[in-house]
């Protein structure tokens, strides 16, 4: 099975992407030709999530240059740096954009021929690497998740963490999606995730998709579900790991995990080791970015939903304490309390599972 | 200064009412003549609060009746008696609008003689007494409450229990308003309560035209912004408190108590003394309606945002246990936890303050 968010056609000419800013009320396929194309996809999160804008981009990078011609080698590069130059500016805060592209330059460059053949081979090789590799990481993370949680369990998700942000199996829905291969039945309950309801749209689009049985429910209605004991675990993915633990994700996380806590179930992160910044000492370290005031006010409505002359706080992400965090499950194996001691452990090889 | 969002006119020919369905991008208000109008905008949401219900019911007898002109007394009771009735079949379920009714329909059986100015002078006077009490009630509630909090403070709140839903202060709005009176300059963050959005539809319009300097934030921001120290205490109004102080409100409101709890944040609930039902023993004996999933999939925008095929859980409201209840404040006074203790100490006039 391959991923269905971003593919590669045969003949290399072109990426088809499915459009996520369409669903869940039109599942809409793309296809990205030129450098344009893939700016304009990335900028409008037509394909969002960290890793599958990466591979869209990498991709990108070689489906352009492959539809260029022969050129010399020279004139080959310097033409491929300004289109990954381009494509990078569409999202400049995505790292996985940054070293994707980094990764198919470097495939091209690092070619020991001069032929334009021998080099767009390498750098179709690379970007196929990249996703490949992306879907061995969820698929372990997945299989780790697997031993958290029995067959039966309900599970309550948060935001988006799935396929169409990742590949095929994703981070934080990949353990509910294997294990509905594996024939698991599992119940989840799905944080709607104001204020741009990627639990909504998204979230509950891929698990109905996966067959698993889903139920949608209103941010603020984890509490009641927590409290009647419909939950055996929250899943939830992340978008940046301190060296000691605390986790950011999307907004409402951290009140997730409150929760969690007061009603005694376990709270996982799920997320590639490389979300884990060492660099980052504590949460206090990471930047949290706010957003327009009308995603809260206006935004999907027919018309706008608050006083125009209120103000909004709409900060995208919030910081999980973690003491409030049961394990970190990444592809390397599974961290626990305190992180201190587990996430060097895990970089170390010494798996703590 | 009078209620605006029911009032009774002087010739006693109408009731003008605020349309809060058109809230907040229009202040609308409406004439209310004919029994059909008081049936309609009571069903329609068009008027709502529990208290405010009430209210507008007993002076829609009363207005109605006086249209009917001079008839005896026995055609006259008859003829109130089946207004009364279709007027009550408007919303079923809201106790006030029972209990203001009988009380005008009483005023109108007990009056002494059997001329028809009479009896209706009766009524008017009643359905005034009504909003009057309320009025006073809100009012003392606000008083207490203002006993909890000092000049600056933060204060987070969910769904709506101010002015709109009751009359002048409100209950859980109460406390803000009349500081703000006071000179108080308080800091509200107002959850938006899906999935009707009373918090930003109503609670933000209300703190801002009162002159509050008011944030609107989604319900999973209540966690980050107790986090940053940003709430001194958390207000909620409630649609029914057990003997042992579980206390039902909107959905939301037991996860605002848990993260309070968890953030040491005071939590305060706001309710006339007859909200405490004393033949209610614990949050279990309370029913929870469940309403239509349209309201998380698709009401207010421009198209849905959920896969139809999913589905959803839509409780319009949980139990709060009690003893994430800091204090429950009444216009008899304030009550403290053990609550098993403190209310029927209430009851008895014994105030803990």
């Amino acid at each position: 099975m391959r991923p269905e968010n971003v593919v590669l056609s045969e003949d290399g000419k072109s990426v088809v992407i499915i459009d996520q800013t369409q669903l869940p009320n039109r599942l809409e396929y793309l296809s990205l030709v030129t450098p344009e194309d893939f700016y304009e996809a990335i900028k409008a999160l037509k394909v969002r999530g960290a890793p599958a804008i990466g591979i869209c981009a990498g991709m990108g990078l070689y489906v352009t240059m492959n539809g260029l011609g022969d050129a010399d080698r020279e004139k080959f590069l310097t033409e491929m740096h300004h289109i990954a130059a381009y494509i990078n500016s569409s999202r400049p805060t995505a790292v996985n954009l940054f070293h994707a592209l980094r990764r198919v330059e470097s495939a091209a460059m690092e070619y020991p021929g001069t032929d334009t053949a021998g080099m767009l081979a390498a750098m179709r090789k690379e970007c196929t690497a990249i996703q490949d590799e992306d879907i061995a990481m969820c698929r372990a993370i997945s299989e780790y998740g697997l031993t958290l949680v029995k067959d039966g369990d309900g599970v309550l998700t948060h935001c988006n963490a799935g396929p169409l942000a990742t590949s095929l199996y994703g981070t934080g829905l990949g353990t509910l999606i294997l294990g509905a291969e594996k024939g698991y039945k599992f119940h989840a309950y799905t944080d709607e995730t104001r204020p741009l309801l990627q639990g909504a749209r998204l979230t509950a689009y891929e698990l109905d998709k996966a067959g698993i049985d889903v139920t949608l429910i209103c941010d603020n209605m984890a509490s009641i579900v927590m409290k009647q004991g419909r939950i055996n675990a929250c899943f939830v993915g992340c978008d940046r790991v301190a060296a000691n633990g605390d986790t950011a994700n999307k907004i409402g996380t951290s009140g997730v995990a409150v929760l969690a806590k007061h009603y005694g179930v376990p709270f996982y992160v799920f997320c590639p080791s490389s979300t884990i910044d060492m660099e980052c000492k504590t949460g206090a370290d990471i930047k949290i970015e706010e957003r327009d005031p009308e995603e809260i006010k206006s935004k999907f409505y027919t018309e706008p939903m608050a006083p125009a002359s209120v103000k909004c706080y709409n900060p995208a992400f919030d910081v999980t304490d973690a003491e409030l965090i049961t394990a970190i499950v990444t592809e390397k194996g599974i961290c626990r309390y305190p992180y201190s001691e587990s996430i060097p452990a895990l970089f170390g090889k010494e798996k703590k599972c």
